[in-house]
């Protein structure tokens, strides 16, 4: 066993001398640079510190570093609509093309009319039919390569940008932060799984296997040649929300977060998951509240919401009531998104 | 971004150093050091030197190097019995003592008397009825509690060891020799993956988040004090075997592998789909053909498998007409466990 020793302690080795290196550049500079300094950037900082110093009672070994991420509104906007379920109403068209007797049907009709408001008014289920006929169907390779091209010819209404630049920038800052503090960072979403693995290394630095997200089954088999493949089929297997996110958590990654990050009821188990742990944990709720640079909605406008994502008033009073970690993106963020100056 | 870039860059150059090193510690010794010098080494040297050689036709960058295992009869021992079975059967008379109405009832009734021939002879479906009985219905923390108990207690009949002491010292070797190379190495096994989540990490290296295998669903809820917990529910999400393999590793891993080892015909759609992707590729099968340090079965006797996977003479078959490289136990292993001398 002597050449695995020596491998295995030049690797540790090098891993304390990179952690070394890490600790000298970060001593230099802040790892949070677009965040203000207040209560939600301290704890973020204090908890990295406190988990990753050895010796410390909230000490974390590398191999349970775990972070979570909710996605829609807490590392890219959500509003007005999330941008999957934009990509499925954009595909229609081409969906009719293939499919024509569709176009005299419900809800293709009204989405082939591209009337925003009379779209945004058809019921949940009849989106949900949207859904199916756009993200299921077809081979998981052609589905990413639909993806791919939609990802680079759309954009924003609001900002006229391409969906992917629509990140935030301090959440982009935090990813790296735990990152290069040897936490894996998952992308934990309601969105779908194969959706955000399109781009989630590019955007996020977050490779497609610490993306969980809601997934439908697949099934395996061959095309004319022989050829193996598989087909996305209309069958939920997660539906990644709600008790969905710690069930998904289990699931994919089988260790508990040690730090989570949402903005909605559909992450409030996950956070409660978060925190039944032992030792050291973060958790963190991103609470709309600039309606100049992004958008205010939730409990700091006391108005509901209807399509997405909603941060009530109860979860706002049970993250208070738990020391949970509340950022107010109008205080807390120096700037929102990577192009902002 | 200054602030990133400098991290960024300080993380590449110490990935450069370490792979340098890793490279210089590898050209001195033999990396795969209990391989007889045959096909099926060097297959696997000549793959990954293919694809981590900058420049090189087969290149590979490093986040898509993702490496498949099967785990029963590939990594550890499968005969006579799955492990997780034998784990199941030993939770028998636990389970009475907490339910005495089954202990009338069969299959248990047949479990409970230790006649391992009788046993042996349950129908699957009976079989089934102790898999459901013993694996789920309780907490995924107890269950992990449980399994961990169980296997620092129970040892192999014929070894007179703990079954984690089981596994193969060639196949950890390939399994540490493409860890350094960067490659992400994955356990993708019909067994569960709660179960061998409990010890991968100890025993390959592997850590959890990295084991994809059948799994049940879970479901969250709350114990009367209002914490959070996950209950392992009788409903199976993934059948993680045949079609179930690749159809797993998109679901879990979300890209196909580049490499993949297995032995038995639940293993050939893994395979096949590994091989359909474009690049260097390799297909491996570890052939039972060492009656005297581990068993032998499937093609090398012409004897038919019953309850562990078979490696049937048509998958045999075919991976010689794909190519695809069969490890001869008996011939290329220099030594099989990592207690052999």
């Amino acid at each position: 066993m002597k050449r695995l020793l020596s491998a295995q302690s030049a690797r540790a080795l090098l891993v304390l001398a990179s952690l070394a290196f890490v600790a000298h550049v970060f001593a230099q500079t802040d790892p949070l640079p677009s965040w203000n300094d207040g209560s939600a950037k301290r704890a973020i900082v204090e908890f990295v510190r406190v988990t990753t110093t050895e010796g410390s009672p909230g000490f974390v070994p590398p191999p349970e570093r775990i972070a979570t991420f909710d996605q829609d509104g807490t590392l890219w906007v959500e509003h007005p609509m999330y941008t999957q379920v934009i990509y499925c109403l954009d595909r229609v068209p081409a969906l009719v093309k293939m499919r024509p007797e569709l176009a005299k049907v419900e809800p293709f009709k009204t989405v082939l009319t591209g009337d925003l408001e009379a779209i945004a008014k058809l019921p949940t289920t009849e989106l949900e039919k949207v859904l199916v006929a756009t993200l299921t169907g077809m081979s998981v390779d052609t589905f990413s390569a639909e993806v791919k091209k939609w990802l680079a010819e759309a954009k924003n209404r609001r900002w006229k940008r391409p969906y992917t630049e629509l990140t935030y920038q301090p959440m982009q800052e935090v990813l790296e932060y735990l990152h290069v503090n040897g936490y894996g960072t998952y992308i934990v979403t309601g969105g779908g799984q194969d959706f955000v693995r399109v781009y989630s290394a590019r955007v996020y630095g977050v490779p497609p296997e610490q993306v969980v997200g809601t997934a439908v089954g697949t099934t395996f088999g061959y095309d004319k040649h022989g050829t193996p493949f598989l087909t996305k089929e209309p069958k939920l297997l997660l539906n990644d929300n709600d008790a969905g996110k710690p069930e998904g958590i289990h699931l994919m990654i089988g260790q508990r977060p040690r730090t989570a990050f949402g903005n909605s009821t559909g992450d409030q188990q996950m956070l409660e998951y978060t925190a039944a742990g032992d030792g050291a944990r973060l958790m963190v709720l991103l609470l709309h509240d600039d309606a100049t640079r992004e958008y205010a909605y939730g409990p700091a406008t006391g108005l509901p919401d209807t399509r997405v994502g909603t941060f009530s008033q109860a979860l706002y009073d049970e993250a208070k009531k738990n020391g949970w970690t509340v950022i107010s993106m109008k205080n807390d963020w120096k700037r929102v998104f990577p192009f902002d100056h």
